[in-house]
């Protein structure tokens, strides 16, 4: 198995086209907004009436913007954290690449369906996805030793559980669609929110 | 927090997705211009006729190729300025990026709407939104110490003012909508080509 | 002929041309993913029936992705193997880039006429198109001297056999059409598997 | 004017915006390979005869394909040989971009109408854009002194002469539309073909 050996090593690359397809998947949600047609838009009334339409596209863009933000920071963290890499976690990188790619997907079907439990459950199993992935890829790193050694026990643990936590969050979240989707959509965002902003709740890190 | 404290710090990923998704919202916006279909066009004078109907889009077309160059290299230019990147100010550029997504949307927009103060006032708006995270990019940089020693504080006025007085002309060229879209779409494409030229109107950045 | 003496001996370029584009193609596959029209679907018993329909659609896209990771890893692992790149060898990787951006359309006829030879001829020589040019870029580099020289013969045998192994099981799996285009389907996504885990078959690789 | 002293001068990011861009373009040109509707296809005949109604689709790709990797490899041959950027020369280089968003348009345009001499003028002018831009980001680069030490006069000459002259036969090429626009695309592929391959017509380079 000399090939195995020597093959998916290069760090720098695995970074290239996750970055790369981020950078994609974060600009095709917006291709969802589908300018009105001239046709029948004659007043500049009639064009913010078709406009009001987009608005609740707008929110499920915003929401996966924010997802495949923190998804993004939550991957270059932990390849941040690593001295190298290996064919294995390549490998795992790829299926959590996997993932990114139908971020679109699901994000264009929970606009199209916003009050649907079916659009939220598959757009909370892409989250679960995106989390089940990376942790994959962290507990890997944790086993086969490549994490850098600056970073303790305690750094390491954290990374765990950031994960988990979030994970937690998102299902309790996704769950509320048993009551309301929209009430689950709005969960899930402010979890989100919580974690661009990373307010000060720090009893919630000391976990 | 020890997470938040390591996460987000590497900047030649965000300048890695910033450049994918700049290359990428920079493509899409040819995307509008359709090719005509053949049916119904049989001779080289249908298609010249064909082709005549794309020229008005080619002008939002090419302006918003300038604005996204303009704000790509105003983006480069700050990172450049600065010694290091932390959480926050990866946070800040990636609420940059989102209006970058948006470009070829508003860019759309305006190119089916030509005439419409409502198409004309959400591209501003999107002009807006692009200075208004850079500048906090910026702002947020210094106040955290993240720029080079070697700028010093005249070189760092000039940032800021650099993105304050193109946002009021930006503003200005917007308000002659009132007027007509058409002067105030020239108005602004002749802002742009003034940062693309950067001719000798010397006193302007001595303001 | 100076010009051909200098030019295109940048592998870090060749390297971000070949990440961009692979990013791009994997995220192209979920394009095919069309999300179902709200119109018509009433309750989640209707989005669960219309999206069963999509189920037959990602199976080419796992399979695809799989693809697509294998022959990254491949390349990768090749470029990495090298001292230097030539113009030569950018062209021959230029090459390669064809049927890389063959992929999303190859896919997609697949996924549309599972049941068709046609179809599975025209992916299987996908698959010979990526594995021929870079079976050629490593032949090549071999020929021109550009191989690491801590990459023994031994290693540098074990590149070559990796490619016509992996080729010779594509054709075996695509010959199983003959019989069923699911089995070919199916055969083909095993010896995708097979690579992706690398299992213990080590008899295999020491042919 | 301090801003416009600092701005633009980071190539590496320059180079990641050009490689992203190309990427994308060549990627896009395959879009236009619309797979035939399962609609009316019910057996093997049937698909073949669909894709052949493709295949004269498939020459202007193959040629927009090898185009795109001209221009490209000529860029990074250029930027190869500079010291560093300046805002100026960045400026040039994103000029040049603005035509290589457009190949995928004219690409469609020539697929659609083979037989129409606009759409040949308009692939040609294309070409045309592409070499202008790279022509001017050349000179730019001798006249402002960015221009390595090791390049003697001979070999910056030889940059000058190569644009020159594969101008010179793109614009002959094209002429032969007024007889017939297959005989014009025949001599555009067979010029690329032979910037691909690099014969042994060393005269041609002498001149």
């Amino acid at each position: 198995m000399l090939y195995n050996a020597i093959a998916g090593r290069n760090r720098a690359r695995l970074e290239a086209l996750s970055d790369g397809l981020f950078a994609f998947a974060m600009t095709l949600l917006v291709l969802d907004l589908r300018v009105p047609s001239a046709f029948g838009v004659r007043t500049d009334g009639d064009l913010l009436h078709a406009l009001a339409h987009l608005v609740p596209r707008f929110v499920p863009y915003l929401l996966s913007f924010m997802t495949l933000s923190i998804f993004w920071i939550g991957q270059q963290t932990q390849l941040n954290g690593l001295t190298r890499t290996d064919r294995n976690l390549t490998w795992l990188h790829l299926a959590f690449l996997l993932p990114v790619t139908l971020v679109p997907f699901s994000t264009s079907l929970l606009a199209e369906f916003l009050d649907s439990r079916v659009a939220l459950g598959i757009y909370w199993l892409n989250l679960f996805l995106l989390g089940a992935t990376l942790y994959a890829g962290w507990r890997y790193a944790r086993h086969a030793d490549l994490v850098k050694a600056e970073l303790d026990e305690a750094t390491r643990d954290s990374f765990d559980r950031r994960i988990i936590i979030a994970q937690s969050l998102y299902a309790v979240g996704a769950t509320l669609a048993l009551v309301s989707t929209y009430l689950a959509i709005a969960a899930i965002i402010l979890i989100q929110l919580n974690y661009v902003f990373a307010p000060r709740i720090r009893w919630l890190y000391r976990l």
